[in-house]
């Protein structure tokens, strides 16, 4: 008998299911914005899909698949860009989506099952005045645990930073990878162990996260002759501390062509600035714009609205600006870029001016370390691996970082190539046996 | 008759005296703190105190003063520190304080009357879940327009940045002093006329606060062996987005010293960290501090209390620091400077090296224009005043911009001698004749 079917008899009281459509399905996440990655990672596929009810089956889970040594790639909505979720190994995919509980709320914090989804989170925290510091333009599918795992930050970092910044999660429970699974409660600091590791590191079963004071987010688009112009005015609000704001993005034209359900407030040829201002602040912004960056022209400004149906200006920003671009072009693809906060107006400017038509700029303005800078996702017009690694070349070269997103390893992911120590040193303790999403932190050996 | 005999005929009905000891008291602000301001405006004084009881009032003693020609200058708690509501030429002191309604509450804003006290605005917003988004550590008897008036910032802005930060002030009503006052309603940019010009610009009678969402605050101390440790520490805070906070004040001994009510808290021969942290940041300051600042120990740590009989730690910090050391030495002073953001570190260990025990550091971190940096309040163990002037210049020779507390005008307290041109061009139209405050705007000349 295989190992699988061992292992499958030994959790069968446990959701699961080897039905290849499905499990095919749930090996997959949004890796095919990236060409080289739609190559590279087109035929991996775990062989069952386990579906842990609470965090006793997600032990009996590892438990089992230390014994029969059967690789976990722990997967919440899939909404991954770099393969976060997709096993290069076969094995279990672990889908933690049953475990969404609520534990408690308090103010300014939230315990909650890693399966919730980031709307069903603040669905629920709002009525008390409360509300996630941030979450990528996926909310409506992602994962608290997912974002935690695969993600950096988002809507809400221009306040708040990225997750990485101390005080953006407070704690992380989770299932280690051994013959007697551990159940460990990482706080603060030592939470940073399973953040960004792709679940490498342990098997997040709930999160403790700082929540932000709940405003009523005013969605607005302004409309500038240049994106120079977006780009002067988004950093100008970044800026303004006096100014309570979620969202400042910038999008050269023509990407707001295909902005299909908000076309006619991006007029022909215009680059536009998406932004979520607060409702005490809107005046404020619109006294920034009009005093001393009069060229822009404010054509929406509406309510954030986010019910079934409704669409929000932020599934327009971060990576769902690439997904508006690829519905109607698949041949695109796009980059990640942090632009040195120092210089910032000269490296987007330097940028834009090097690559021409050839990248379309598109901006997110965010916090890091406590500094205003932006972070770049141009669109690119995709033409060979070996042109698109030139221009990532090009970046770099100029100081301006890349996150390559046509990478699926952690290491390849940064520029300096190295996994993050402290994970590293973690994962020994954690998963001596490599069995977690093998393949995705590649500097690790497994423990003899 | 004189005129001020004629004017207090005409306007008999509105509270005023001249009683020489009230009219006396109610010329004088703190600028004792400066030996040289101490000098030079020991006998400025009024002739009379009028107090207004509603906007009403101001008009009329706005109009009747431009008849008589007699300076007006406005007074909220009388809390400067630079003889800002000092009368130099005599005249009337206008007392704003009973000008104290909220005329209503949004969330996230409020418009109250100019007079009233910061820790009664505070008293109302709390129960609606808001607070003002910051304070001048003299929160009990000053009144949000002396504030405005006369004040830049202070607790707060650490995270919200100064007044001026746009986004800062909503709006002021202010009435102009001329032949027909009018009532204006400045909003947004518009309203920097008023803000940080002592009056000069216009009578402040009500104002539009943008409001912070309140937090439940918890008062901090944490002792150092060394300044710079205290200075590392705050500085790594002040630029972790996910922590919230309200104040960062690290303080050099022997200072604390003279903290008296919480002496007992401040290790002999340390210097302190004073924080307010939110409570659901305080695991992710204490996470901070002992990964990466574990020289430091928290001596102090409860809910910051500010009723009567209770003494908050900002009660140390911003000019209350040198406010504590004056009880116990007349002698000393104090400067107000400005390190620049982009080399903070070294900026500050090179003062305090330069001066060694001449001048006690004292910083207060807070964000200016989108950047954290730090404001130094250094208590100056005082000789003379061209040794004062010589510290001043060795500061501004190292970058390090002063807003030198011993003059009194506008245009001194700035290192490039000159007031806001538009704040100057408002006032020819809202006081022609220079009747506001006269003297402290030095470049103004009557309107013919």
């Amino acid at each position: 008998m295989e190992a699988l079917e061992r292992l499958l008899i030994d959790l069968s009281d446990i959701p699961h299911t080897t039905e290849p459509a499905l499990v095919r399905q749930k090996s997959r996440d949004f890796f095919w914005y990236s060409p080289v990655l739609n190559r590279q990672l087109h035929g991996c596929s775990a062989q069952a899909v386990i579906s842990p009810r609470n965090e006793a089956d997600v032990v009996r889970v590892a438990a089992a698949c230390f014994r029969h040594n059967i690789p976990v790639t722990a997967r919440g909505g899939g909404t991954g860009n770099y393969g976060q979720a997709v096993p290069l190994h076969g094995g279990v995919v672990l889908d933690m989506t049953a475990l969404d509980a609520i534990e408690w709320q308090r103010p300014g914090m939230l315990r909650v099952g890693s399966g919730r989804k980031l709307i069903d989170i603040d669905r629920e925290t709002r009525p008390n005045g409360w509300e996630l510091r941030m979450h990528p333009s996926t909310k409506r599918t992602a994962t608290i645990g997912g974002f935690i795992a695969g993600g950096s930050g988002g809507i809400g970092s221009i306040t708040w930073g990225g997750l990485r910044e101390p005080g953006n999660v407070a704690a992380a429970r989770i299932v280690t990878m051994e013959a007697t699974p551990r159940v460990l409660d990482l706080r603060e600091g030592e939470a940073q162990a399973v953040n960004h590791a792709y679940g490498t590191t342990g098997l997040i079963t709930a999160l403790e996260m700082p929540l932000a004071p709940a405003w009523h987010w005013i969605d607005m688009i302004v409309a500038f002759p240049t994106f120079m112009d977006a780009v002067r005015f988004g950093y100008a609000v970044a800026l303004a501390d006096g100014i309570v704001k979620k969202l400042l993005t910038p999008v050269g034209w023509p990407t707001p062509d295909a902005f299909r359900q908000v076309r006619a407030h991006c007029p022909d040829g215009h680059a536009i600035l998406i932004a979520m201002i607060a409702e005490p602040s809107v005046a404020a912004f619109k006294s920034v714009l009009v005093r001393r960056h009069s060229s822009g022209t404010i054509t929406f400004e509406r309510p954030t609205a986010e019910a079934q149906g409704e669409v929000p200006l932020y599934e327009f920003t971060w990576n769902h600006t690439t997904l508006q671009m690829l519905k109607r072009d698949r041949s695109v693809t796009y980059l990640q870029a942090l632009h040195p906060a120092g210089r910032l107006l000269d490296s987007v400017a330097e940028i834009e001016t090097l690559f021409g038509d050839e990248l379309i700029p598109h901006l997110e303005f965010l916090r890091v370390g406590g500094q205003v800078t932006a972070s770049g996702l141009p669109i690119v017009r995709f033409t060979t691996e070996e042109r698109l690694n030139a221009i990532i070349g090009d970046h770099r070269a100029r100081g301006v970082s890349i996150a390559d997103p046509h990478v699926f390893t952690l290491e390849d992911g940064v520029g300096h190539k190295q996994v993050d120590a402290d994970q590293l040193s973690f994962k020994r303790h954690a998963d001596p046996h490599g069995l977690l999403n093998p393949g995705k932190m590649r500097s690790f050996r497994a423990v003899e």
